[in-house]
């Protein structure tokens, strides 16, 4: 090709590189692409162990700098989480069918480690409700809550055990992606799926049933609710109404001016107090409006005996499995909180330390009495606009959570069920985004039928199904993606050396008598012979149109190979492959622009030496050119020198 | 950008079809890749009937262009493979421990039916070794075969019946790609392992044991043969040795010419003759060495009562698992076999075709006592050395299988076992293709992984865990390629407008003020946070550089987007988040030649409009010019101009 009037680039083969070294780089890319190492390097060993703590925990990190200016943001944030958290955290504990005191104990131990260990500014520690939910429905399959709540609560304590210990060891095994394969979407749906069963349950608690079912699907419910209309107690849901519309209403203010923000923040806490003042005067529970009743004082009880106890029955396999969902479930929550206002405020959270102090604080949570908590959205916004500066927020949460442990539980003894309901249904309903899922069909069809199926494998399977589905259709579409790659004939854009797919460029020309072919995924074997058909069928197409208008024939079929960013043996056979389909046609196969991995593989191989270094080109541009020459020196030539000349090449 | 004194060719976006139009396309690219409806297009509907009657029965569409030179090649082909099918029918029947004659009925109806529905013109029908290994495993854990041989019997046709129909539906409904998940290297190193498992086996004909372990681990084979040390039959031995020996010696001969392969291919019928001889003249089965016995005269009885009664009993679902798991992997070596040589041969076979064949032969078989069948590929390549040109080669096999069944059986009275398991023995050994698996490790170690896991997996483990193990790797290996795409830092070649990654072309050099990536995979759920994570290192560890050398700040990072063959809408969301990142460090980012699904669904979701079209560009060269030349105007002009011009831009 030395002939040829224009420059020709060669297509390298990257350096090679030792076989441990690849290995050595391959695994840290998997396995710690934040490369927490780099601050490590060239340090004296007393300030690499210093570097080590603080790694593991922040606190030290960043409190020699804490000044008085800061914890007064973070005092007010915290005085304003608390008054969010002791309803919320009551309620959530009846939604995992625990006591309400361990709801406001979760609220005590928990945020003081995450302050410690987090290295979030905002995230606001707490319970929240689809993992509570989820434990009623995996645990009190087991168990009966009601009628055997000791043994439930061991097993709760047991399954917030395992999550923390589950959270802990991905991060500390560096396997915090896990949780990025819960897309988006799956969340979207999920989330909007188990807020809907939410609600539904929460029809108990305004209608004031005294019986319900156990199950968490649409249908159990409705039905339950249907079947006992002579039971529903007018008293409750009128009530219930009144704090619905009461809540609604202070968020919708809130909503309007951020500055009121404090309005939608303090309305629960207001619902709790005029409710229980309400039932206090009225002497509603006589009435078949349920109240909470005597509530413990003190500070949590340690609870490693009754861990040990469970240990050893018959439950631990269904605690341990409890565990892991709900692990996953919270951590995958509790992560994407903390990452968007990190992203918000531009600082950088590390996923797998925040595993690390998740996990820590379930394990401690799990001996003092505590069931799982992580970063939920509602709390950890309005400790956002509550101007929160430090995890400090979550101390003075967790002070005040104890103030009201050691004093106030005696005042929490009229609050009626039904406020926690209309807290938890307010709550939940904004977790129905149908927006975002109105906006994932409009643009990515493939992330709504995720979302809707996650919806509907929650809302009329379980909670556990829909997740399932959901990540199954999930990896189905990567799958899929690599299964069924595209594939597009390219063609030259007017004025330029590019060549690009003429079906996103419609103005793109076709080069006569050259088919030029981009593979838009790694060839692999579960795309190879889909490929090679592909391919041959995109040849045939080409020849018959050509045929059809008696131009000239096919000589060249070039891929365009930028896309293919890996390749296996499965792959490279049906190259080989396909390079004979093309010989035997008497045409011959041209690859542009081969990556690094590619080149490396062809090399070992020896295909390149097959089809000939003179063969492969830098760009689709340079292969056509070098191509058109060829056509052109063979056309102006005599025959019989022609085919000499083709020789020559071949 | 209109003052730029170079062309920029707009990235467009592709235009958009109606969502049914595309749905229609998608589902047609991922169940009819091969387009069999073309030829349908534009007929009269009996001409469509017609053409449609060969599409199922391929014998309609050739038969009429058969010739009796054509015959000629087919007959002498279909005598020397029925000479093969016989000894190895007997010996496979054994493998799967079935009476002997059962692997001569199955030599009988499937070739036949496989004549008229197959479209492979050299596929030759017949039991295979793993298979049959892998009935005797499954479902001697069910029935032991010796004890109850009548059910045993029963649930091998039951499982035979529900391979065919396993087969059969993977054709009909086009899921033929699920064959393509089984990798050549996952193939490798299945078959090197099941050969060396059936290798084991054959010791206990060899050394004539008469009690064996049903396992088929090494080990327990290991432990069964040398705990038995005292019980081994010398007489057995050295027959077993001699013939080995032979077998081998003719092997050796064909393959250094190819023009005696008959040699290679008559061999297993004259070990047969000559040990059956051997043994009536030497009455050697009253020394140790074991014969068949007696085989039923007649031609295949049918065995719908013995499927019927299976059907209503308690092992259906075993039955029904070992068809489905055989039936795979007897479609996947069926396939590859014919495939192979279509290729060889240059002609087209329709892989989902054949999975109709397939089936409906494998169901006619379960009705009339035959067991599973495949083209294995030992008698196919025989069939295609002697010279085979239809699937008549097919009928003439049948037909001299049924002359033996009708009039023959008698002779192999004396025939001794030990010459079966040379006779397997021998062609297992070949499977063992250590060459391919060093092959594997020098090309792709990955694919070595695999390979040696499904090796390791069948040998140790049960040839079900291999299969599982290495379909579970292959497949966690195209998520990892997801899950963690490479990204690389690009450079300017010398003398060209190209582009390309510094690792694979060392001598690209990198533009100052101006860093350009590449990103290597579709944007997915699972890869979407490492991504933003990896960008941000990136801008990091080229900040720090530039710093180091105090040369000009990074001011742009363009992210060519070449390889982004696909996004979905965690992908978009974590664009947007890169964009915040990079906006807040007062960069600007650039996308270059992002491909026609990306555009569609980054229009969609408004990110064009965030972003601005003017700062797409078509290729990554364009894209440098472009902030090249604002970098040089805004230098050249005054400080306060220049802000100016910037926000003009912005």
């Amino acid at each position: 090709m030395g002939n040829a009037d224009f420059e020709i680039h060669q297509v390298e083969i990257p350096p090679s590189k030792p076989f441990l070294h690849t290995l050595k780089s391959t695994l840290k890319e998997t396995f710690f692409p934040d490369d927490p190492f780099k601050q490590f390097k060239h340090q004296p060993f007393s300030r690499k162990f210093v570097l080590g703590l603080q790694y593991f925990v922040p606190i030290l990190e960043w409190a020699p700098r804490y000044t008085f200016e800061l914890f007064k943001a973070d005092f007010i944030a915290g005085i304003t989480i608390a008054s969010l958290a002791v309803p919320q955290g009551i309620s959530y504990a009846g939604l995992a069918s625990l006591p309400p005191i361990i709801g406001l104990y979760s609220s005590f131990v928990p945020p003081l480690i995450y302050a410690m260990l987090g290295s979030s500014k905002d995230l606001a520690v707490g319970t929240v409700a689809v993992p509570s939910l989820l434990i009623t429905s995996m645990l009190g399959k087991e168990v009966n809550p009601h009628e055997n709540t000791k043994l439930y609560v061991q097993l709760v304590f047991t399954a917030t055990f395992f999550a923390g210990v589950f959270q802990a060891s991905l991060g500390l095994l560096r396997l915090g992606f896990i949780v990025d394969f819960l897309s988006h979407a799956t969340i979207v749906g999920f989330m909007g799926g188990a807020a809907t069963v939410v609600c539904l349950q929460q029809l108990k608690g305004i209608l004031g049933l005294v019986h319900f079912t156990h199950e968490a699907d649409l249908i159990s419910v409705l039905k339950s609710v249907f079947t006992q209309i002579n039971l529903w107690r007018w008293e409750s849901g009128v009530l219930g109404c009144c704090f619905l519309f009461f809540l609604f209403i202070t968020r919708y203010f809130s909503k309007k001016k951020p500055v009121f923000f404090w309005i939608n923040a303090l309305a629960p806490l207001t619902s709790v107090i005029l409710g229980s003042v309400l039932v206090y005067l009225t002497h509603a529970e006589k009435h078949g409006v349920e109240i909470i009743g005597h509530l413990k004082k003190g500070l949590n009880p340690q609870s490693l005996s009754e861990l040990e106890m469970t240990f050893r029955s018959e439950h631990l396999i269904i605690a341990i499995k409890t565990g892991i969902i709900t692990g996953v479930i919270a951590l995958a929550e509790g992560i994407a909180v903390g990452r968007s206002f990190a992203i918000f405020k531009n600082y950088h959270i590390d996923g797998n330390k925040e595993m690390i102090a998740f996990g820590v604080m379930n394990i401690a949570g799990s001996c003092t009495s505590c069931y799982l908590t992580t970063g939920p959205f509602s709390r950890t916004a309005v400790n956002f606009n509550a101007g929160c500066k430090t995890a400090v927020s979550n101390i003075v949460m967790a002070t005040a959570v104890m103030i009201t442990l050691l004093f106030l539980t005696p005042l929490f003894h009229y609050t009626p069920i039904v406020v926690l309901s209309a807290i938890i249904m307010a709550a939940m309903i904004i977790l129905i985004d149908y927006e975002a899922a109105i906006q994932l069909w409009a643009v990515d069809k493939f992330d709504f039928v995720v979302c809707i199926s996650a919806y509907i494998g929650v809302v009329f399977g379980s909670v556990e199904t829909g997740l399932v589905i959901a990540v199954a259709i999930s990896l189905l579409r990567v799958l899929l993606f690599v299964a069924r790659p595209k594939t597009s004939v390219m063609g030259s854009i007017p004025n330029s050396m590019t060549y690009r797919s003429t079906e996103q460029y419609p103005k793109a020309t076709i080069v006569p008598g050259i088919l030029i072919l981009q593979i838009n995924s790694p060839i692999y074997f579960a795309n190879a012979s889909y490929l090679r058909e592909r391919i041959s069928r995109w040849i045939d197409e080409e020849e018959n149109e050509l045929r059809c208008s008696a131009k000239t024939d096919l000589q060249y079929v070039i891929l365009d190979m930028s896309a293919v960013a890996s390749i296996d043996t499965s792959g490279i056979s049906m190259i080989e492959e396909v390079k004979k389909i093309i010989d035997r046609r008497c045409m011959k196969l041209v690859l542009a622009n081969p990556g690094g991995e590619v080149m490396k593989k062809l090399d070992k191989s020896k295909f390149i030496d097959k089809i000939g270094q003179e063969w492969l080109y830098l760009t689709v541009g340079e292969a056509v050119k070098a191509c058109n020459f060829i056509l052109h020196t063979c056309r102006t030539k005599a025959k019989g020198v022609e085919s000499e000349a083709a020789d020559d090449k071949v």
